[in-house]
């Protein structure tokens, strides 16, 4: 098996890596890493970490670093893609500009998912193109936010086989089992919507269902996935709901007290937004990856937030080799699975993953309570892929004000102001 | 024909009788006017003045006040529904609580809407019990705001036949006549959505579709609608969604500017909120009413903004009678009309109406750019009926969480703790 | 308004004619009589016929003969299409050829309709290109069988406004209110299915459902549509379907019956199929044409079946040039009106028709004991175009597959050969 | 794990006790064998025949006889049920009936499936009852033909936990594996339609698509499953339809010719009908079975053609008990899969399986070519469900009028007077 991953000076390499050393069915391993010529220092670090990684497991593999694109694909059979147009300089800007609005500043979510949406998407096109050329038979396996509508964009204007991971969906899932203090393959949840707008809709304990259960018995008081921390009044809305949301929802369901925190990071006594707290832990990962004596996945990169993160590309990984059949929350294209999004649109549910390829498990209607919601973000999603591949001013415009969190018409206008002052660059113009 | 109006007591009552008086063809003609007792002075007044009317319009008719329902409903071939559940007493404070909160204080749309919706549904399906029971084959016109949801509500919880009336999408086409400086019968306009959240999706003139050539030659500079003041950035916004929204969309695509109308007209030195105006314009007319001299439908009630709310009615009333197909835009359960929508989904879009009763016309795939804000709305409806159908807390909480103008759960639960401080006599208890 | 006939030469185009000259409306009126030069004779003798006839009514018509197609459709507004690709003898063909396997041989339905299409679509797909090029605002009006498939293929292959008539459904309607003892224009009928193949769900008397009622008092004892003679076992059969099928419906329902009639018919002592009593019909038709003393359409046209063509026509033409809505059943795109077909399927429904054009009436859900049957056959249909569309044997055989009456492989086979043997020259290579 | 055989005198009965002998994931193990009394002389035979084979292969089983249903079902985690209403003599009749009219005499295609199913329904209907009661959470695993309506029956009117089985759709997959000359895991079938209606879609070989390849490749000269004798003609249609239909489906393609090979079966000095060799092989294997010194499955069972059925019973009970998740195609209600049936009817397609249950892979649209069969097919399975579960006449005649082999209203009156003639007994009364 060889393996090339795309935005490899990445400090989140070294996690992704960790996980296929464990696993000793992919053997012989081929890594390839694969970044822009400005990120070779980088590169060589991490180069370095996962060699004595491998040894110190006793693990032979092969890795090497690759700037040239078609030589760092040739002969692949998994893409893993992970790069950050714009790098961390970029996200915090993604943070702070809405900000200056009173709107959420956030990766994925919001304005701040739209510029990255824009950036990546034509990046991620000219990938798939060179895969298309080179490997054309390889997977690419998407972990680039967001997630989803990068997934959206590959799918739509590329015939590269692509799936969109988050860990999210895993971590709930884990998250679940925990509150029901059981073995994780105990627990199934079913789930549907799109990445990072998910809802679990029943939670199966040795396949008898619990979620009434579980929310009659308040046991939803305990937080549900951590990277996005908790809200007050989460649990009460989960009763409601009777449906367990993704915590990216509470930016639309709490965006008052979202916005509250995240204004109080980024004010001048504060810890700075996300992105600038991640700048400075990458500074400090970089330090203690270099350093020889380093030859496991350091501790410290769990502060980065991408618990199973491996795991999941992993359990991916070894489910399209052909190492039996899995069930996951992927993003991929609906094909009628959940009823009332069309069949091109890629969403995040439950899949059967195997050597065959992804296919959605039919999940029927999503309640009415999120479906307007979600359906309303779909188009949203579809809007930003169609304004980055058509490179068209108007339906930048449209996307925006289809987003629920974007408020009006001028904020539309005004970001994309923004985000053509910042990032046009790796925007390119539009018409 | 005999016709009942519920809610007489109404300033706009007198609106509707003198389209009414205008068509000889329905020639008996009875009237019987319904309201309150606690009414009874102001339908008086009215009762008298349609009397004038008729006789300075040389016409026969059979005018009456009844206050027991069952007799103001026997014979009836079509029953008016306008009543007002608390009277614009309630109304200025379904203006006034989401302002508080800093959110769009309106009669229809938002938490008003909500409020006025709640208020509505149980006394609407009191009055279609007794119509099942009295007059089934009669048709109810429902006048009543929010008028799509009451619609939907009377499909939903009883067999009456029903269509929901509003003057906009009658308004719209008259303006897009006016800009297209073309007799309205020459101007057609495609349309679909939801009462107050409907969009134009082509103008035919003469058959001939001008859409773009108006948008290219910006026509729509000038105003679409009066009863909804233009707010600056509608004319590029109609470019952008290459469609023309009601003017009501202004509350989600202009929140903001809109918010600082709404507060500027409420503050202590503004004319108060349109309910308040209202009220003294109300004062004013029932004075001009209850003139002896006054034989005419007065001026000034067009200060009430119902420009074509009889035209429409009366159009309606006569296509139902027999005299001719009409097609008109009202609301109406979808049938497949609009895909995307459930079946049982009132919208407002374009109907044949005749004799037979009406029938949606095919309309197709909404636009992406509006889609999703439409099935969102539609869910928020949706919720809305349930929880009035079903007394339930939880649906309330549902549908607000569900409305892209109330901005999350905690305005939400609040809202509805404002609701039934205020209006719980009319809403009934939630469980 | 100009008014251009394709296939002029046919002995049924004093019948619309006779319409067009009763109809003052459209003043002054220009007719172009275009047919192949082989008709031309044919085509002599109706031209002045039809100038009697007008000279007799004391109507100004213009009328012009033209083989070439270009300078006959120069300025049209409307062309009514009734031209028949190998004349009456490859008519006797599509009903001699399937008999000889057992099959019913009718020019619409089974085998015969479909080697009509396969002949038609060709020679119409050509007409629409020329069309295009020189009256591309004109309504296409269809009369030519199988008109369900060739409408389907005009709005497949080319962007001309296409409707399909067909006499049946207004021929239902009216038997339907001579069955009610009523003026036809108190009765409507919901009507829904394919050309040939649709079913009456309800009738409304004056608005009023009586279907049901017309049932339990056993009315349908007497024939509805005379042009299909009524098999014993209708009555009881729209009993238990609870629908009116149109009498084409009987080769489905009473085949082995109908088959027995058709043998019959065709047998050495019998008076000929169909086609061949038109043949005889037709010639004595233009024996009376062709007498200067005739300068009315003759009683003998009734024979050839074409009760109310004349009347359909000129309803289409009159709401289409804005003479006033109507509602008429018409074959024409789906659109989401007749669930579970697609979007872009001709259907044959209810058509809102004005001069904004043809806009169906939502129909809803097909009744589960007849939607199966129509969805299988608009799957022959749409094969069917696709066959003569893009040359392909296999779609030929895969349309005739998908046809109840045709029952197997090998028929379907022997069936194409058969094609290709007579009507190569019409149809085409296959590929 | 208790598992309960319902209609354990079937011969049949150590076929499915075999595969689960050999499997030694159900230890500890309790049969229970239910049969009508009238049945329990075979039971005893099999009883003891069960007790030798399991001590022969040294496995630890408690076997035990049962004619009371509830103490049957006490327990249970599994019901298997394989009971013919009737015996082999109503089979006989289901053959033979229909042949005297000219139709498809077959216990599952046609009137006799028809018979079949409305003489089953009634008597699962009463079994489902007491599974309700007695067992809620055990897994209803439908052996009896016509499965996929049995299955329909049981979702349609109970809330048992139901999936059809079916050897057929597992004998495909076999029989693409030998024409690949591949292992059985390397290969995966795309699989849509309804229990013994079903198509290959594609084929794919470690993961990659083969079908279209092998069509050219000339692959399917073979025979693919042995249980329905393949007629001329297939493999040139297999390359024309682009899939590999069900080899039931040769009743429908090839009608003429399955029926003139039933004729000469049943003929006087053919062998029988299907049904009257296996009640001679039936006498022979109870002989047999007798035995003493049986104590193996006897080579003789195979005869009666139910290749795998114990295979497709023991991968469905492994994979719900929790021993890994399995695809395989069963029948199960769509929920979406199938784009274009309803989410509750049941389809026989890819399904995902494990302990939590049956949850069917999202497929998308039907092939154009046969989309429309499987269509009026399953109206056919509906209109038969609701005849049985309603006592309806009228949906028997809908029934049989939408069943493509029955062709026309008199021979579906005659074939439900016939059903009534021989059948009442366990029809019941029709309204």
């Amino acid at each position: 098996m060889k393996l090339t991953i795309v935005g490899a000076g990445s400090s989140y390499t070294p996690e992704i890596i960790d996980g296929l050393l464990e696993e000793r069915c992919f053997d012989p391993l081929e890594i390839v890493l694969y970044d822009l010529p400005e990120a070779s220092e980088r590169v060589d670090i991490i180069c370095g970490l996962i060699r004595r990684m491998a040894e110190h497991k006793g693990v032979s593999v092969t890795v090497s670093q690759e700037s040239r694109l078609q030589q760092a694909l040739e002969g692949s059979s998994f893409v893993v893609s992970q790069f950050r147009v714009g790098l961390l300089e970029a996200r915090i800007q993604d943070e702070r500009i809405p900000l200056r609005y009173g709107l959420i500043g956030q990766e994925t979510t919001g304005a701040g998912g739209f510029f990255k949406a824009m950036r990546t998407i034509p990046a991620t096109l000219e990938l798939t193109k060179e895969i298309e050329r080179t490997c054309p038979e390889a997977w690419f396996i998407n972990f680039t936010n967001p997630s989803g509508i990068i997934t959206e964009a590959v799918h739509r204007y590329s015939k590269v086989k692509c799936v969109g991971l988050c860990n999210v969906p895993y971590n709930m899932n884990i998250d679940a089992a925990h509150l029901l203090q059981a073995e994780p393959d105990r627990v199934y949840c079913q789930m549907a919507g799109l990445n990072h707008l998910s809802f679990i809709t029943e939670i199966l304990l040795d396949g008898r269902p619990v979620l009434q259960e579980m929310i009659a018995g308040k046991m939803f008081k305990t937080q549900i996935v951590k990277n996005i921390p908790k809200v007050q009044g989460v649990e009460t809305l989960i009763g409601q709901l009777g449906l367990v949301p993704s915590p990216y929802l509470q930016y639309y369901y709490f965006e008052k007290e979202m916005l509250a925190k995240e204004l109080a990071e980024a004010a001048p006594d504060g810890p700075g937004t996300r992105g600038e707290q991640i700048l400075k832990t990458q500074q400090l990962l970089f330090d203690i990856y270099k350093d020889p004596a380093t030859c496991e996945k350091p501790k410290e990169l769990e502060m980065r937030g991408g618990a199973y993160y491996s795991t999941v590309a992993v359990i991916l990984m070894k489910a399209l080799s052909g190492y039996g059949p899995v069930v996951m929350p992927v993003n991929y294209p609906n094909n009628g699975a959940i009823q009332g999004l069309s069949a091109a649109s890629v969403v995040e549910t439950n899949c059967l993953i195997d050597k065959n390829g992804v296919q959605p498990l039919s999940f029927g209607e999503l309640p009415l309570s999120v479906g307007g919601l979600i359906q309303q973000v779909k188009n949203y999603e579809n809007l930003t892929v169609e304004a980055a591949g058509e490179h068209s001013y108007r339906k930048a415009v449209l996307a925006l004000l289809s987003h629920p969190l974007i408020h009006g018409y001028d904020n539309a206008v005004r970001l994309i102001e923004e985000m053509m002052t910042h990032f046009s660059a790796y925007v390119g113009e539009l018409k």
